[in-house]
């Protein structure tokens, strides 16, 4: 029998180390990497800084049981991405603040921050610090991004106008459709079914739209942006709220993921995908003379976007069926 | 009976107006605060950013029934504030996080950022963005701070030689002894004794030597600093691992706060308070050339600093007592 090493038995000091030789080697603008104070960075000429962050806490975002160490760094590092990729920034840089119970494997630990580094090496992104402390509680991790933005190219949420066109890009609903089957099917297998096993993945390691946001950003071609980290409904809710303004959104046009056929009726499928979280997508809202230019930055990103509906001058948000409007369901709160 | 109501029942929405509203109107540089999907900052010309990241847990940092919810706020701040002093950096911006369990008065969120706001004015750093998350286990709160220095003007810790002198700001011992004053009266009351109450309250409400790091930073007068977070032992022996030399530490010369006399025996004293964490000072190595500069730019900040030792080729770090050295006691580690 071997006993597999705790976080408690090699340390705190250890514990750095070893992130610090999982992070690899820090380009040459990190002055001061893992291992000081602080960290210390070059800003990028003439551009602004963005700064977000964003806590996993196990138990309520997820659950070692549905998903492994790997997959959580890898969504504790892509929530953040997908929060930049929001304001049309660039990604350069993270750190990463970890509470974890004294018993965690040192494995599990490695194994998260390997799913961090998948992410961070796919993105260009340099992980040059953070903090190690114990808790008596569920791990947490919690990951400050930061990136580079032109300060005249700064995707808000405040910026819709009546008559802008409603966009998202991808589909929605697939990350809780794939969280269901996780839910329903215990043991860590995978589904068969294509649909499906997609699903699950998106759940698992949903991709970020760096490249979507950053290239809307700089063309300018959206009046405001907004991740979908906490559902459609929940996004269009915000962007309206912020901008003023109300919204239409087409029942029809939301582009539902293929796996919420399978997990929802056809009644209720868009209602459902639109307040389920965790779907990394972005929603935009494009004034009409931007369209072209809008669709023109798109073009390549290797993501689609829909047009689901229109910015109205009249506060609320519907969703419009055949014959009825009805409101926009609320979002999904992590404190509801 | 009033009901007090909980941060669950008020919601995510509202708890993010709350801590928008308590943090006040950013200043001009911020040009995205508080509630889109990042934060946007304008970079200090000719100046690099500085990043850190701090997490306290409850039950493990603090304990509600020594401390307020405010004195946590501004502790959790302070912590980062003392990591950038370390590195010379001028304090800018901070991102909250907080892992709140929902029976969490909103009051007690209320303080908890007053708290943290108390510090933030103190010190002009404007609180820019965060999360705000459910946990099931013990409150969290995780701040990451930034700032900006000049590049050839970074405090590290890697750059002490032999022959430096070695220096320590303020006094040592206060906090850990305040720590113990309370945990053995519990209730609440404040000790009447001068020197334990000023003990209580560093403990309670640390100040970051933040214009002391800034100073010296400046006049590039040190060639070597860290904060005392995690005690004196652990920053002469991190400042002597990361330059690749020793030092000896005159235990005479350690300047014990005053009410480190009144919960040890003199005989341990040093070694117990070199030991002891969440003594928010500063450590400096500084060449002897530099000395009289390195004075004088600690000269008008309001804060002094004792001379304890000296930096040697031969590595480890030794505690100097009339005849003999001992090997300096591990720091303050918190999965050990």
């Amino acid at each position: 029998v071997t006993q597999e090493q705790t976080v408690a038995g090699l340390g705190e000091r250890a514990l750095v180390r070893r992130i610090r030789d999982l992070a690899g080697v820090p380009p040459p603008w990190v002055l001061v990497g893992i291992g000081d104070d602080a960290a210390v960075v070059a800003p990028v000429p003439r551009r602004f800084d963005v700064l977000t962050t964003d806590a996993l806490v196990e138990g309520v975002h997820f659950d070692f049981a549905l998903m492994q160490p790997a997959d959580v760094g890898a969504r504790a590092l892509a929530a953040n991405l997908s929060d930049l990729a929001a304001m049309g920034a660039e990604p350069r840089t993270a750190l990463l603040s970890l509470g974890l119970p004294p018993t965690l494997p040192v494995s599990a630990l490695d194994d998260l921050v390997r799913g961090v580094m998948a992410i961070a090496v796919t993105h260009g992104v340099a992980v040059i610090g953070g903090n190690i402390t114990r808790t008596m509680g569920p791990l947490f991790i919690d990951v400050t991004a930061t990136g580079a933005v032109h300060p005249r190219k700064v995707l808000r949420r405040s910026g819709a106008r009546p008559g802008d066109e409603v966009y998202v890009s991808g589909s929605v609903g697939g990350a809780a459709a794939g969280l269901m089957w996780l839910r329903a099917h215990p043991g860590g297998r995978s589904p068969d079914e294509p649909a499906m096993a997609d699903a699950v993945t998106r759940y698992r390691r949903p991709e970020p739209r760096v490249r979507l946001g950053l290239r809307v950003g700089r063309t300018a071609s959206a009046s405001a942006c907004m991740d979908l980290s906490d559902g459609l409904a929940d996004a269009v809710g915000q962007i309206a709220d912020a901008s003023g303004v109300g919204m239409v959104v087409d029942a029809g046009a939301v582009p539902l993921h293929a796996a919420v056929s399978g997990v929802r009726h056809e009644q209720d499928a868009v209602v459902w995908a639109a307040a389920a979280g965790e779907d990394y997508e972005l929603a935009f809202t494009v004034p009409r003379r931007r369209r072209r230019a809008f669709l023109a930055a798109v073009h390549g990103t290797g993501t689609v976007v829909t047009r689901i509906g229109e910015v109205t001058r009249e506060r609320g948000v519907w969703l419009r069926r055949p014959g009825s409007d009805e409101p926009m369901p609320a979002g999904f709160l992590h404190f509801a």
